[in-house]
Formats: structure tokens, sequence, C-alpha cells
């Protein structure tokens, strides 16, 4: 069975968010069996939601909306299902009563723009929101082509809808087919093409088990889906196989994910010194959960001062060599290692820009510092000046795959 | 002038990665002037692609693709592209040689793969990609409904479509009309319904100034958007007006550019000490261009001896309160303010989960503290078991927001 999503807001078209809803629904939808055939996001105008609706409708038989519930003049998703239903929008006093619960259970003064969320197209089901203000809705629609398409309609706030997604609409969906399976597998050190080449065969268009390849900074993931679970071991055990000297995981994680693996698995402690990247990298293991059996703490050493007090990086060696430097670098996971105690301890300093550059040390300029068991190694890195966002992004991820290959092999 | 974007990939639809990169190209399209009218993300199959490629030539005189020009068989764009035209692919030459010198220039081997990128549909031209190894290319196609559409193709790498859209697709489209100017300006303590009511008569489809309600959490965000700057301005100060009283700050911007503006503008310090975000917080500050000037450290006291030995918290007082308390949120900020010397200083701690919760102290509860200047103050919140991932981050927000709440009104 095919799904379509549909994601409303004027504040996704025009650079102001990122949609993150139809990520989340695809991974979910899968679980049920379902295959996105495609995903479409409109403005804030009726018409707008309107077509994409009818082109979703065209697409598949199930069709996920969220956004443009809101209570105020722009939330226009309502209008836009009842319009297409050919329906009028009906008061639902139940939907009403949930709202006016939830409101006046938070503190705050239930207000009559708040009735606009308890609207639904006459014919819809009202789906509760224990997360939030707007209730979704279910309704079935007639297809373009014929048939009828059930369309579930969920606020756009993303811990909104994913809840209500898991409590209101997987249930309503059941099982729609086997689940198709996935197994990833992650690579370093080698190229996509190279890579690539010698999964060729996997690759091509109408295999029974679908292979892609996905570049992330520092690794590749190749991910195999099967709906027969035979064939996607038999899959990943030969792909394991072809890759087996690159291999650092499983999994269609992130490099936290990889290093904070093979930490736990080991009981391997760890601490972090950052200072052009802030505590990405740290804030990035504590996503794991059970991370805290290992993690013990990370200094964000942004002033000179900072890296003196808590790192014990000397005066004299920042004067003398600036603290985007090797020498700096290595002094600061050396004092982490020595402060903290943790087995292994990365750091990292550099130049994110815009300013800050120079000829010999230009913004993009990292240098990396890992200690395992008291072995110091450091790296440079140039990245050019390629966005001060971007250049901590991928300082954050190198830093932690230094660490990860700062581990003896498992 | 109308654009509409596709994206490209099943890992975009199977939950295995969020699009970013319709954003990217919202945000400077609306600077030529253009207008998305909708967004189409298609998985990897060549049929899909060509589907998404003729709604979105129905959509829009210019649509932007990214995503699908990789090296291997699960890379199909070009093929949809050149299938659309009716076009044979070709092997340009000059392609092939920017690609053997950008992957030789960092030292990896040139695969026969790769000669896959250097495929274009005849009649297109080519984009170079000094990026990454894959060129883009644009390419004229019928639209459906009779003219001719503008179709750049680009890389699906982020940053690659990014630059690339800079330096070759803004060129060519050039000033397509009157910029769309947006003004944003961000209240706190004020529900989304009640602000929405006060601003109804600007909310109404079809007014010239164009405003809507964003919900961040912790505050919310109005835009107004217009091409004409003297109406937009007029409506800007009305809005303004109207919400006085709930202010904290214009720009569609993050709170912790809220945050950092204030601490910018006055000079003064900051510092962190982050148990259950991890440097999440302190990551976000360092988003900031120029926050050195400002920000001096943050401490991810994860462990409990690291909240002793980096912030002095008693031992006893961990023993006797526990590391998620009011007790302790206040002698981290406390210990802090004293170690790094911030004028503004804040602390959080809490429990993210999956597990580590009790009756007593569930899931989802986490303490804050902020010092300003010698005044310390504490909050809790009980979040609920929304997931860790949910916690984390609107723990991080929270914290910036009660920070940017401790200083005295601008």
């Amino acid at each position: 069975v095919n799904a379509a999503v549909v994601t409303v807001g004027d504040e996704l078209l025009d650079g102001r968010l990122a949609d993150t809803n139809t990520s989340m629904l695809g991974a979910r939808l899968r679980q049920l069996g379902l295959t996105i055939a495609a995903a479409h996001t409109s403005g804030d105008p009726e018409a707008d939601i309107v077509l994409a609706l009818r082109r979703a409708l065209e697409d598949a038989e199930v069709v996920v909306v969220t956004g443009g519930l809101g209570p105020t003049e722009d939330d226009r998703t309502r209008h836009a299902v009842a319009s297409l239903m050919g329906a009028e929008l009906a008061f639902d006093e139940q939907a009403w009563q949930a709202i006016r619960v939830f409101i006046e259970k938070r503190g705050f003064p239930v207000h009559e723009a708040n009735k606009r969320q308890a609207l639904v197209p006459a014919g819809a089901e009202v789906l509760p929101n224990r997360f939030g203000t707007a209730p979704g809705f279910v309704a079935t629609l007639d297809r373009p082509g014929g048939g009828c398409g059930r369309v579930f309609v969920l606020p756009g706030v993303p811990y909104e809808a994913r809840g209500m997604f898991d409590e209101e609409v997987a249930p309503r969906i059941g099982q729609a087919g086997e689940p198709l399976l996935q197994r990833t597998l992650c690579f370093t050190g080698v190229t996509e093409s190279v890579l690539g080449a010698k999964l060729a065969t996997f690759m091509r268009e109408g295999q029974a088990v679908r292979v892609g390849i996905n570049a992330a900074w520092g690794f590749l993931r190749v991910t195999a889906q099967c709906a027969e679970a035979a064939a996607l071991d038999a899959a990943a055990a030969e792909i394991k196989r072809i890759g087996a000297r690159f291999l650092i995981g499983e999994g269609y994680v992130e490099i936290e994910e990889l290093l904070a693996a093979r930490l736990l698995e080991k009981g391997i402690t760890v601490a972090l010194a950052e200072s052009i990247t802030a505590g990405l990298a740290a804030a990035r293991l504590g996503r794991v959960p059970g991370i805290s059996a290992v993690l013990l703490e990370a200094v964000v050493a942004y002033a000179n001062e900072a890296k003196q007090r808590r790192l014990g990086v000397a005066a004299e060696l920042l004067e003398r060599e600036g603290a985007v430097s090797e020498a700096c670098a290595r002094a600061m996971v050396e004092g982490l290692a020595r402060e903290s105690g943790a087995r292994l301890t990365g750091a990292v300093t550099g130049i994110a820009g815009p300013g800050g550059g120079s000829d010999a040390k230009p913004v993009g300029l990292v240098w990396f510092a890992t200690c395992f068991d008291g072995q110091v190694r450091a790296l440079e890195r140039r990245y050019g000046d390629v966005g001060r966002e971007t250049i901590r992004q991928r300082a954050a991820v190198e830093l932690l795959l230094l660490m990860l290959r700062a581990l003896p092999p498992s």
C-alpha cells in the first residue's frame, strides 16, 4: 500500500523552517508496511493545499497531512479538506471541551479564537490530541482515478504530530503489509564511487533487495531494504564481506551512535574539550540513551583564559602558537585527560569565521587531537570558507570520527 | 514568477534523513523575488522523479531539483530529466576533467564509476561544481500547460547545493522581481490564539501585507511579508505596538540569536553549566557570529564527580538532594559564576530518559538556574516522558530563554 505526505505552511517554503515531519512519518509508515510514494509541501493559501491534497490522493490511498490547524486566520488546512470533500466545517463540542481543558491546565486563558480549532469537516472523525490544543481528524475522500483514500490531518508541531501519529493514526491504519525491513552498514576510508562499483550488481533498479549509498561527512551508509528477512540478511552479509576493511558499524546511525556503541560495549570513559564547536560534539554524544555510563564531562573552553584555567593550557603556549594550533590542540587533550581521568579524550580548536582568519590561519582551519590511554594524535583540516555553521558541524563530526578511530579495533 | 522545488532520494521518504534543501532554496529564491509555489519529494525510481518533475513544471517556470546525481546506480535524476526532454545522456568531456581534478586533489583514486557523473542530457548546459564531484546542469523543458520552464539540477549534499545555487543558479535566474520583503517580531508570555486574535485583521487571505504566526518553544514569531517596504514597515510598527508587552526581539531567529544580540549589545559576558543537555545550549550560542566576544566557557558536567570538580557542587548536597534538584541547579550556577567570572550564567540538570526516572523525579523533570550579577533564580519544568531528544532540545531552548529573561530590560 502506498502513502503520501502533505506538509503545510508558508514557513516551509520561504526559508524560515525546514520540514522534519515527512522524515518522521516516513520511518513510521515504513514500520506499518507502507511506502511513501511522494511528499508534497504547500503554502498557506487554501487553493495550494487543495492542489497538494489532490496530488497526494493521486499517489496513494493513505495520506497524512501536517500543519495549518492553528487557531489563527492563516491556518486553512481544515477548510481545504472540507472544500475537497464538498462538506461544511462543523463545530465539534467534544473537541472544544478538550481544547478548554488543555489550555486551562497550563494556566492560560481560553480564548474565543481557539474555537476555530474545534471546527472539523462534517463527516470527518476527530482525532484527540493530548500533546497540544488542535485536534486532528481523519476523512475519507474520493481519489482522482476512482476509489477512496483516507486523509489523516495532524498539527504541524513536530512532537504533537509524532505523538498523535503513534496514538491515533497508526492504530487506525494497522499493519498494512510486511514492514519493509532495512539494514544499514557504515563504512569509512573509501569513496562512494569505489564502494558503489563493488556493489553495482545490488544497485540496479528492480532488484529484490534495494541497495542505496548515502554519503555522510566522513563516512558512507549503505542501506539494503527488502520485505524478506532471509534475502535481506544474505545481502547484508555479502555487503559486509565486500567492504570489510572499511566497516565501522551497523545501523542508519550518526557518528555519535557508532562511537557510543563502541564506548558502551567496552565501558570506556570519555570526555571532550571543544572550542570552535562550543559543545556540538558533546551534545551529539548526549543524544545516545545510556551515554551517562561513560560520558564524564566536556569543557567548552571558548575564551583563552578558560583554556588555561579548565585545561591547563600554558599562557605562554597560547601566546607563542595561538589557540588554533597543533600545540594547543595537544595541550587541550592532554590537560583534559589529566583533569577528567577519562580513557578517551578529544579536543578541537579552529576558526569558524566569518571573521578572524588570516593568510596563515584562514577561516576553516581546524586542529584536532585525540588521546586514548595516554597515546596522543593530532590532525589538521582545512575546510575552506564554507560558512560558519558548516565548518562547526563538520568539525564536530570529524572529532567524533577521529575519536572512534583512536580506539583499538574491536 | 513562481518557482518549484523537487528533492530526490529514498532516504528522504523512509525516515532516514530530513530534507533541508527546500528551506535553503526557499530563502534564496525569495531573495530573487520568486515565490515557491510548491515543493515535491520523490524517491529514487526514475518514474517517480519524472512525475515530480512534471508536477513542478505545472506549478512554475523555474524548477530547482536536488539529489540523485551521485556516481552509483541508485542515482537517476539525470536519466529522468533526459527522458522528460526526450533526449539522450551525453558524456561531457569538460565535466569529466573537472571531476578528475576534484578527486585527485583530495588524494583519492579516480574511479570508472565517476564517469557516470559526467553524463548530462544532450542540450543541457553543465553547471560546474567546485564543492564536490557531481556537476549540475540546467535544461529547458516544455511545461504541461504550454510554454517553457527552466529546470536547474543540483547535487543533494546540502552544502554543495547551497554553494552551487549561489554561484551558478542565482546569476542565471537574475532578479526575477521585487524580493518579497519580510520582517519578523518575536514575542513571549502570550498564547498564539490571544496574539492571533489581536492581529486578526492582518491575517485574512488577500491582504497586501501577509502576516503569519509560528509557535516556537517558549516564544512566538510573527512574520509580515510584502513587496513594498513602506507598507511592511507600517504593519511591523503596528504589530510591535499591539504586542509591545510581550516583545523580545526582531528577526526570524532562534532563541540563541535573541540572547546573543542582547549580550553583544551590552558586552555582557556569559557562561553555561549543562548536564542533561550536554552542551546543546552552548553549541546553539556558538552558532552566532562574533559570540566569542562574550562567551567565556561552558561546562558539561555530566558525571556527579565533574559537578563537584568543575563547579564546586558539594558531594554532600548531591548525596542529599540528588543531581536533579533545585539545590543542585543553584549550586551549579553559583559555582560557575564564581569560577568563570561571567556576569550571566545559566545551569540545567534533568532526566532525559528513557531510563532513570522515579515517581518523585520522573523522566522529563528539569531544573534550571540563572545568575545575573549575583542574583540567582531557579525554575522547575516537568515536560513529561515526551522522548529523550525532545526533552533535551526543549531544555536547551528554555535555558537560553530564562537567561534572556534574567537580563534587565533593554
